[in-house]
């Protein structure tokens, strides 16, 4: 068994978990997110692609409901004892297979939360699941749970952190010792990526973001490479990830002389980002954080040019997004707190000069402000031969 | 705009769709999944992790609702010209938004599709949905019709198929290359999508799988990397993806002497492949291929060794799964179609000796029978110095 935590760690997790749970009078938890699965237990899988549940009962016990494909997995990734295996036929009622185990685990007649906010739920099993167990529990949204306690890292999660955080200033690395004139985006990303994985890092949650030309004014992945001009621009968004802990970076990459353009979207974008680092602070709520990127990008009179949110917290997160709650929008009021892992995306694109600028870095939150651990020089970066 | 079709291409597509709709009575058809959305209108992103949908009415017209980040994106890699926009805020409510969307379309009192069972729609907004509309039209499940189109592949398709096969075998080469005693899993991993990403191609819809000495005997991506001993093993699964086409495959490596066990189980492993070879043909159905796989395992007396399901149609797939159905389990009787493209893979894991060995190959499904796209000889790979 291949474990990245140790027991106690994952016995406070679990703790922690089960205070909620009490907190919200919970007899038991139906967790369908990935992510929730690997923080309590360590299960690491692609797997909730398909049907596949984890069970915690106020009692403690664990117990996972998946496909056969996903039973070793189970074992050699996770603490989970209990592994149950529901097998694909064109009849398969594995809702029903979960109902039977709930119940044969004593969740009969209980109150069971249930993250129905999961990729690892589609709305088409939600209505299964719903009817599986009606007549035999109350099923309750518990969406967003867990992710308030992932939310906050542990000192041996900051470690994995702070790894992933390295191999994110190595793609960086990578990335500008390869950009130039006739260079193809595919070896820029090549060169990227593969840093991650030669440090021990693993895919990211989402595709890195690669774009250059008209398309470096895009913030998704898409598929279709091209060539660096003499005078171009490319965009990069990507992350370190480690033991599935994220840390994103963010850059937009002049190619040739910049034009004035970019000059000054990058002043206000540098400033933006100096602007949220100050806010990034225990006690300040995710809102905040958007305000004060706002106020200097409209400032600079960029309001048509920016995004409405400005970031989000990262964490171990598995496809399809990195992104992790809070965000970073107007209005939120989720208090950021020490532990925390903040990713700040100061995002400019100006359709009508076609000028993308773009930075991005990420923050612990600490004590008393917070700690940036992509720390690389807020400076224009111009690839010239 | 970046289109990797023509326009008579989607027409076409769109003519197919409108048919079905036809069929179906329906007045419009929502879409959730992003493959959907991808196949008709060439929209390419991972913005799906957010709430959005895509909107065809039985006149043909088309539109999106999406967040601020994905605006763009829409512009440059779709034919989608009525795009909308939903912000984030704490009281964000994009289901009524998408209500108004599809009532100022003509969609009031109509039948309207809906594809409940997609990763972009989670349970819990699949909620919120009914309750927006209730009142303004009638949902029903329009799960799995795109994808009964998608599965049958054109022309234009097949070209991009191809080429995501010729990425697959030069990430085939790159792993036989590298793999040896005292080698990190690492460098393999940077070795393989390195190649996929310099020939112009894209992230899979899942990540590849790699493990070795233990972990050989998992089917499934996990973090945490090791270094090759002189006697081992290493499992790979893998796909060259272009233009988010598949084409994937799957090898166990033997590092040093294969134990005879590994032998017996690759005797074993290429006889079921020949034999799904065989059975992939028009007019056969996806059971039946199962069947072939499971008859020759058996056979064997590897029984309790082998998975409950041999392999999948393979598309144009985005995250968290490159995985498309029908799949070749047990009583499918999805007919197989010339056009289709149908990766087998034969997974032997022998617990009690710890040995692995796999076996997957992806076919073109042609008018009389198949013709194998990731062409590599079916010989046990052994990589001793």
């Amino acid at each position: 068994m291949m474990l990245h935590f140790t027991a106690p760690e994952f016995a406070r997790r679990k703790e922690r978990l089960l205070t909620e749970m009490a907190a919200h009078r919970l007899d038991g938890l139906l967790m369908f997110q990935q992510e929730s699965m690997y923080w309590l237990t360590g299960y690491d899988t692609f797997g909730f692609c398909f049907f596949q549940a984890l069970w915690l009962g106020a009692d403690g016990r664990l117990a996972l409901l998946t496909r056969s494909a996903d039973l070793r997995q189970a074992q050699h990734t996770s603490l989970i004892e209990d592994i149950r295996v529901w097998t694909d036929r064109a009849d398969a009622t594995p809702q029903g297979q979960l109902r039977d185990m709930v119940a044969s685990l004593g969740g009969a007649g209980g109150r069971i939360g249930v993250e129905y906010d999961s990729y690892g739920l589609t709305a088409a099993n939600g209505r299964k699941l719903d009817t599986a167990f009606d007549g035999v529990a109350t099923l309750h949204d518990a969406s967003g749970l867990v992710d308030r306690l992932r939310a906050i890292k542990s000192p041996a999660e900051i470690i994995y952190v702070r790894q992933a955080a390295k191999l994110a200033l190595a793609a960086r690395d990578a990335a500008i010792a390869t950009i130039g004139e006739g260079v193809d985006e595919g070896e820029v990303l090549a060169a990227m990526q593969g840093a991650v994985f030669r440090g021990g890092g693993d895919y990211p949650g989402n595709e890195f973001i690669i774009g250059s030309g008209r398309d470096a004014l895009l913030c998704r992945y898409k598929a279709g490479r091209r060539q660096l001009d003499s005078e171009d621009q490319i965009t990069l968004e990507w992350a370190g990830a480690y033991r599935h802990y994220h840390a994103a970076m963010m850059e937009t990459v002049v190619v040739g002389p910049p034009r004035g353009r970019h000059l000054e979207l990058f002043a206000a974008a540098r400033q933006a980002m100096e602007a949220c680092a100050h806010a990034i602070a225990p006690g300040r709520t995710a809102g905040e954080v958007f305000t004060a990127h706002a106020h200097v990008m409209d400032g600079h009179g960029l309001a048509e040019h920016r995004l409405a949110a400005c970031g989000y917290s990262l964490g171990a997160k598995f496809t399809p997004s990195w992104m992790d709650p809070p965000m970073f929008y107007a209005g939120n009021n989720w208090l950021l707190e020490p532990g925390m892992v903040m990713f700040a995306h100061m995002i400019l694109m100006d359709s009508a000069s076609e000028t993308a600028m773009c930075l991005g870095r990420t923050f612990l939150v600490t004590v008393n402000g917070n700690e940036c651990l992509t720390d690389a020089p807020l400076d224009l970066i111009v690839n010239s031969l």
